[in-house]
Order: C-alpha cells, then sequence, then structure tokens
C-alpha cells in the first residue's frame, strides 16, 4: 500500500504539480533561452490579477496547430501515411484499382506518379478511404492504424513522435486556467480519437478540416455516415474561419509551424491586449528534420519572412529544446 | 469589509452550493414529481463511481435545444423579431424596400404578406439583416438590441423570458461533471453573444446554424465578414450532424422542446449505457403558451407521439414547474 501511495503521489506531482508550482521546472524540456523566458513570462502577466495585462480565465483560449507543431509531418503528413495504408488494405476488395490512377500509383509504390495526380488524385484518395463509413467505423479504423503503425525513420508508434516540450507547454498552459484546442488541415475526426489520450485534448476542443456527413436511421438504429464530399477545408485563411465557427472567441495564443498556420497566427495577434505567435522551426535534422521555404509538407516561408515584424516568435528546435520526442516506455 | 465578504460568501452559496450540497434542494423552481425525480436520479447513477450505470466526468456531455427549451419562441422566435427590428431600423439607407417585398411586408406591419413569402422570403430577411459585416460589428448589433427590445407580452429583456427551472437543471448538471451545450437551429452567434452571461454556457459550447464567412484583412487589420451564404442548418437531423461536428462525441442527456429535436433525442438516446431524454411541453397557457402540434414555431406532433416508445420523458411546464421565469431585479 505505502508503495501505491507513493506512485499516487509522484504521479500526481508528474500529473499537475510541475505546471503549478513555483519551485518546479514547468517546461523541463525546453532550454533556457528566450523562447521558454517570453512564453513563462506571457503565463504569468495573463494570470496575475490587477496586472494590466491580466486575462479572465474564459478568454485564456490558445490553439496550435497539429502537423509539424505537435508532432512529425515528415517524411509525409501521417494522414497521407494513414491514406496510403487504407489504399492497400482495400485493394483486394478493388482490383479495377491496379490500373486506375491514382490507386494504381499507390499500390506500386510509384510516389511519382502518385505526385503528379494532383490536387484531383489526392481527393479521390482521401474519398476511397476516409468515406463511405459511419463515423464510429472510421474512429475504429484510425484507432487501429495508429497502433500498428510505425514512423518509418523513428521506428515508433505516430502518437509518440509528438513533441514532448509541446506536451508540456499544453500542460503548463491549462494549470494556469488556459483552455487548450488544435487547430489543424488535417480531418478533425482522425485527431479526435486520439488527442484526448495523446494531448489531454477532449475531442470538443479539434478543430479541422470536415468532410460531408449525414444522419441516417436504419433499421431503427441511427448513424452518422461519412460522405464522398469535402465540407471545410481548415488550412490558411479557413483556420481563422474555423477558430470563430467552432469556438466563438478570438485565442490569445496561437502556435503554428508553417504558412498554413499565417492566418491563424494573425487573427490571434491583431486582437487587443496581451498575445503571443509562436512559429516552431524544423531546423534539426539530427534528432527530427530541417526544412521550411521548399518542403511540400509544412512549407514555412511567408510566415518565417514577416514573422519580426508582427512580433512572432521563433521556436528553434535545435536551440530551444532540450529533448524532442518522449522517452520511450 | 465584513458586508462585502458576507455577499461573497451569500454568492458563493448561490453559485456552487446550492447545486452540489446533499442537504439544499437543487431544483427549487422544480414540483416533486416523477420528471424531477427521474432528472436527479439519473444524475446520481452516472455520477456515483464503481454504479454500473457511472459515466467518467469526460463523457458526461448535455446538449439543450435553445428556443422553447431554454427560452421562449413565441410569439415568435426571438430572431425572426431581431430581423424584423434590424429591417426597420436599417430602412432609411433602403428607400426601396419600401415596394420590395418581403421588406415591404415587413415595413407596413403585414405578418400575412410576410408569411406568404415563404422560405425565399425568410432567406431575404436573413441575409439583409445578419450577413454583409464583420462577426464582431454584428454581435455588436446583437447585444444592443437584445439591451432594448423587450418581449411583447411579458414586457421583459428577452434575455430574462429565460426559464428560471432550466437554468438551476444547467447550474446542477455542471455541478455534477456535466459539460452543458446549447444546440440551436437558431444563428449561432446570436446566442454566443449572451450564452455566457445568461446561461453559463460558455460561446464554445454553443452548437447553431452558421453563415458563410470570410477572412479579409483591409489595411492591415483582419476580419472575419458575414457573407450572404448559408453555411449550416442546425435543425432536426442537422442537430445529430452539429454534435458530431462540432463537439465529436454523442452526449448522454439532451432536452428539447419540438420536432426539431427529433434527431438529437434520437441520436443521444440510441447510445449504450444511461441515457437521459426529455421533451419540454407546452401546455401552460397562463404562466407562459400553451403549443403543440400545429404552432408554426416550436412544431411538437412526431416526437409527441413517439417519446413514450423512445423512453424520452414529457415535462410538463403547468405541472412539473414551480415558476416559469426568473423574479425581476
Amino acid at each position: 500500500m505505502r508503495a501505491a501511495l507513493k506512485t499516487f503521489l509522484l504521479a500526481s506531482v508528474l500529473v499537475t504539480g510541475v505546471a503549478r508550482a513555483g519551485s518546479v521546472d514547468p517546461l523541463p524540456s525546453w532550454n533556457d533561452t528566450a523562447a521558454r523566458r517570453a512564453i513563462i513570462s506571457f503565463v504569468r502577466d495573463v494570470t496575475t490579477p490587477n496586472s494590466p495585462r491580466f486575462v479572465p480565465e474564459a478568454e485564456r483560449i490558445a490553439v496550435f496547430d497539429h502537423d509539424g507543431t505537435l508532432w512529425a509531418e515528415q517524411p509525409m503528413y501521417v494522414q497521407l501515411a494513414f491514406a496510403l495504408d487504407r489504399v492497400k488494405a482495400l485493394a483486394p476488395q478493388h482490383p479495377e484499382w491496379k490500373t486506375t490512377p491514382p490507386f494504381s500509383a499507390v499500390l506500386s509504390g510509384d510516389l511519382k506518379a502518385l505526385a503528379a495526380a494532383g490536387e484531383k488524385g489526392l481527393l479521390d484518395l482521401l474519398v476511397a478511404t476516409h468515406a463511405g463509413m459511419t463515423t464510429d467505423e472510421f474512429a475504429a479504423t484510425v484507432s487501429d492504424w495508429l497502433a500498428k503503425a510505425r514512423h518509418p525513420r523513428f521506428g515508433r508508434p505516430y502518437t509518440e513522435t509528438v513533441y514532448q516540450p509541446m506536451l508540456e507547454l499544453l500542460a503548463y498552459l491549462r494549470a494556469n486556467g488556459f483552455k487548450t484546442y488544435l487547430v489543424s488541415g488535417g480531418g478533425v475526426e482522425m485527431i479526435r480519437s486520439f488527442s484526448e489520450r495523446v494531448y489531454g485534448v477532449p475531442p470538443e476542443q479539434v478543430v479541422g478540416s470536415t468532410i460531408a456527413t449525414e444522419y441516417r436511421v436504419k433499421e431503427g438504429v441511427p448513424a452518422i455516415v461519412r460522405l464522398p464530399k469535402v465540407d471545410f477545408v481548415d488550412d490558411k485563411a479557413g483556420k481563422a474561419v474555423g477558430i470563430q465557427k467552432f469556438i466563438g472567441r478570438r485565442p490569445i495564443l496561437a502556435f503554428g509551424n508553417s504558412d498554413g498556420d499565417f492566418q491563424m497566427l494573425e487573427w490571434t495577434t491583431a486582437g487587443p491586449g496581451p498575445r503571443l505567435g509562436l512559429i516552431l522551426r524544423h531546423d534539426d535534422a539530427e534528432r527530427e528534420y530541417a526544412y521550411d521555404r521548399k518542403s511540400p509538407f509544412g512549407r514555412l516561408d511567408k510566415a518565417l519572412d514577416e514573422a519580426p515584424g508582427k512580433g512572432w516568435r521563433i521556436v528553434s528546435m535545435k536551440d530551444d529544446w532540450k529533448s524532442v520526442f518522449p522517452a520511450t516506455r
């Protein structure tokens, strides 16, 4: 019993104590650099009553991009890896795919032909792998896949190629009364299937791209069916629109890593009162990846140029983070 | 200072104590009838650890229709009253409206001609009064209007024609770890402008119909502009779709009052484990209104017939509620 109690107390400290107690480092995987100090100083300001920069708890909304901000997006978006694997898994039921692009390109592993299929090709893949089932069935398929799939370079489940410093930041913000949201260009249902377990972010605090759905009752059993039609693209200007549509309040902190996050950062930081905009710079080829202006995934170009003028702070993976991924279990 | 302390303590009791303490009645405006006992027994079950009907806090999602469930929807939807008043306010800038239906019908007070304009006419009114401004401007217009407008029969601001027993129920559920959501056929931005103040429901927990919006930057200042196009209708089957899209989890409690809530009730109560579906019956012509199958606003027909078979409980305004509206201040 005493050991159990000790474990319990230790767990309590790990979960809440780290972030709250002044004497314990709330961000142990962050180096003591200007970026870390800016975050801590912002949080201290907005949580100090009677401070001119105090923000009531209800308005402490923080939004985080997902791909490349909370988990690795190289060598390709995880959702794309999922779609490619699904095409392979579903191929026996679709013999015609062997000769039909873009499916044939996926099945023969011809990534050049796949790239040549362009947006139309990607949309065909999306529809074939993300629609035509109920939301419950889709969530189960995603969970099964995530349990088995491994990142090609790191050999870990994708849910463990998340960034340890960001997990700490999310917990630190929540311990200080922030409501943390994911705002992703990716499909919302995929992320919702693991956001609570992995990030401590409940499904209702995930904003993302949506597919059209329809409510159907079959033999008395209702279901929500995913249709082969894109409903909303939560990327670029869509991120600001999505924030207003799903959250209905302007955030005071935004953290992104690519040009797809430009408008989310702009909308967040242009508001009155204290605001913090942060951009994660992938400059760490050794521990993760180094990419920016020319990457097909997570291109960072315009936002990098405009960051100084807009007061957005660049977080360098290489210099600002002690570690990148969580310790393996 | 002592008086201030006393006020503070009293306020604390009013806000949280009433709903929590076992010895204090959590629902003082409800008569001690079967409906009240069913609610209390449901809440006790899902919050009792080790009970076979226990539901973890994260899954305690409760959804409430708005018009006719939380506030009066007679003699017409409040949003329609707003639209009609806006037409009158904007008329000087639109001399052509004097001869253009449906605006001419509104300006001459010809409700028959207005009704004859049908859905197309209502859409024209909606677009003219709800689009063409930023989301911030729209919220300010709604707030100004709500501060001045009065309910034609009760002479109160619309935000005080809310139902006292429902305010108590919302607070009681939250005190028991529920997350309370509004799921309305009405426009989401209108409700969000007062949901926190009136119901204790923050903007991000309001699901409703949406108008298309666009992110625009004018002279360096970003804004979200409301476009003359309906984006999503959160009514009937749309309520189940909206719940999945905005919340991403199936609720365990749903409270509605009309056929527009049928699918929300069905989707909620068809799930596994403990579920509670409730329908408010407007049978109190003396204190509020009596209407059901033939009402143009809040028609209750199919849901009334199917309630017994589906296990949905009817709450009678006349029999189950001690009082209807909050005491005037």
